[in-house]
């Protein structure tokens, strides 16, 4: 097999301990010039929805890769271990929900393997740290052109933990979603995909609030709320020179209303 | 052209989220070979001041790169992307100030262009993430060894925004001038230039309390406020074993005044 | 000498300024070929001892490398900087106690460099950023093929500052340990090391609450206080969807009491 250039790396290990480097490390020493792409390593501990959102939305941008991610709340349980062949790229990480929406970003999953050859695992592996014993060593094997065959036994993919759908409802003049994730900047994104817009007007109400559709926030007024299609084309929330989620008062999870005014 | 080898990449994107890996995506996917050096993603959200000064502050220890920089609340409206060329180097980002103070810290501004070749962006362009779609593959594009001239129009230097010059006042005994950036250490860098110190003595105060003059930190007294000439070439305030930032209670723009004891 | 082909990084310059860029650049400029592996720039500053544990614990993990870490209180004073030659490896770095610990997880101290070789540094040394302008470029240089002995002076290997051993006090039944660090996820690592747990039971109390032995976090009740050997075979203390540290209210260097319940 031709193998992978590119490792993308997905965590919530943060970056004040060594956690991330050591798994470079053991990919440097599998698969030296194989090069690393790192998403994030800041998903909130165990937050394994979020870790979901943030690779599924990244991935699609990314070069053909190995995506490796470990929010792994069960490691070393008798959760499973997976490597995912998707029609565009490799996923390697926990059986939690964790990988599938990127799968589906890279054109939908084609198989599916539990890891269990342990010659692809270090030796000893640590029951609390299969990032760097596990999933790590396994996604350079991949890269190197290992055989997906060789990294563990067929499964069916309709047997894979998949986190529960976000809620998304559309009516006329109204849409009612899941918050998706809060970005840096305090933008409230929704479950929603950015046609479900279509539907309502150009000036809205959210939870009471007035707010406006807009292309880009940086044509509204400061300090007023905007509704818009973000990057990820999603429905989003923001304020120009603010921070919406702390207007709105919401996380991830929450449901959001918008109405036509 | 040769173009470049290396990239160096500065926003206010944070490392929560996927945005600044679909950035480093975008590059690779068009010139694999080259490599990246993040600046920082961590400069305040929408502090275009801030990304001016770690960018132009930081590029004098680069290798001969594009430097792509992104701080950009006006991302979107009708402010022009740009791309620079430097004596030594080319600068990639939106027309708000951030890049001229980098520019000239690479030998000045030899000609500029306004970005508006659409066939170098992604398709479509996200109204809300030209760091993305635009700042990105453009970058890519130059380092590959694009031309300039494919990437937009030329357009006057002169008519590139520039942020409002810092305020340095030195006299006989005294110095007053912005705080120009706090860094981790708590250490507060003025925008006075480091031969200012010159004109004062050793032993100095601020606002009211006493102050030494010395080559570096560690040789004052724990707990002591020192004023040193710091790595930036930049007078600086910091206390040996403690944060000066918090001493003196000021911030980014506010005004320091330095006296001969 | 063949060199290195990679650099290891570890300071506590933070990502929110550019010094860790700068340093990333002047690396690259010296040899453009070697590729950098960050550990961590978030050791809390001036915190030697948290940065010489994290760079232990990382290094026997990462690729044969010149590993460079700065957390460096005395900078521009009097102490020596050093280029360590250990069994698996070169470090570089103040000398302050950072470096032993790692040079042992290397396979222990052959040889010790005094750096003296202003040569090899950048002209001028800012007297408060020796990452940049002495470690760095000596690693580079290291990494690149110099020999060690071009870079200093030779010292008894005796005479470098190491910190104190940490408290670990084990007896029949109980064992009392200094914590060592302390993870993103809360948990708590001791300094003893995992086999000191054999002579205690499966129940444990931890300053008077029931704790039980467990292999991994996962298999315990959510909420309840569990011992374990951690991945890097240190006694370790977690909650199962909490957070530890935050349970038993102590800090890295504080002493905690495990006993049989």
């Amino acid at each position: 097999m031709a193998g992978y250039d590119w490792i993308s790396f997905t965590t919530d290990y943060g970056l004040s301990d060594g956690f991330v480097a050591a798994c470079h490390g053991v990919i440097a020493r599998i698969t030296p010039a194989v090069r690393v792409i790192d998403v994030t390593h800041q998903v909130p501990p165990a937050d394994v929805s979020r870790g979901a959102a943030v690779l599924a939305q990244t991935v699609p941008y990314l070069p053909a890769a190995v995506h490796v991610a470990v929010v792994d709340p069960g490691v070393g349980t008798a959760r499973r271990g997976l490597a995912i062949e998707a029609a565009q790229g490799l996923l390697v990480g926990p059986d939690n929900g964790l990988l599938p929406p990127a799968a589906d970003a890279l054109g939908g999953i084609r198989r599916a393997v539990a890891l269990d050859n342990a010659e692809w695992f270090a030796d000893p592996v640590s029951p609390t740290f299969h990032g760097r014993d596990i999933f790590a060593p396994v996604a350079a094997r991949l890269a190197a052109g290992g055989d997906l065959a060789d990294a563990g036994t067929d499964i069916d993919p309709a047997t894979l933990v998949r986190l529960p759908e976000p809620i998304v409802m559309v009516g006329d003049g109204w849409l009612e979603a899941e918050v998706s994730t809060v970005d840096r900047f305090g933008n409230v994104q929704l479950a929603a995909p950015g046609e479900t817009l279509d539907r309502l007007g150009e000036l809205l109400r959210i939870s009471g609030v007035s707010a406006r559709r807009v292309v880009t926030f940086g044509e509204a007024t400061p300090g007023a709320l905007v509704v818009y299609v973000d990057s990820a084309d999603r429905v989003a929330i923001a304020i120009n020179g603010g921070r919406a989620v702390v207007a709105l008062g919401v996380a991830p999870g929450d449901l959001v209303h918008i109405t036509t005014a």
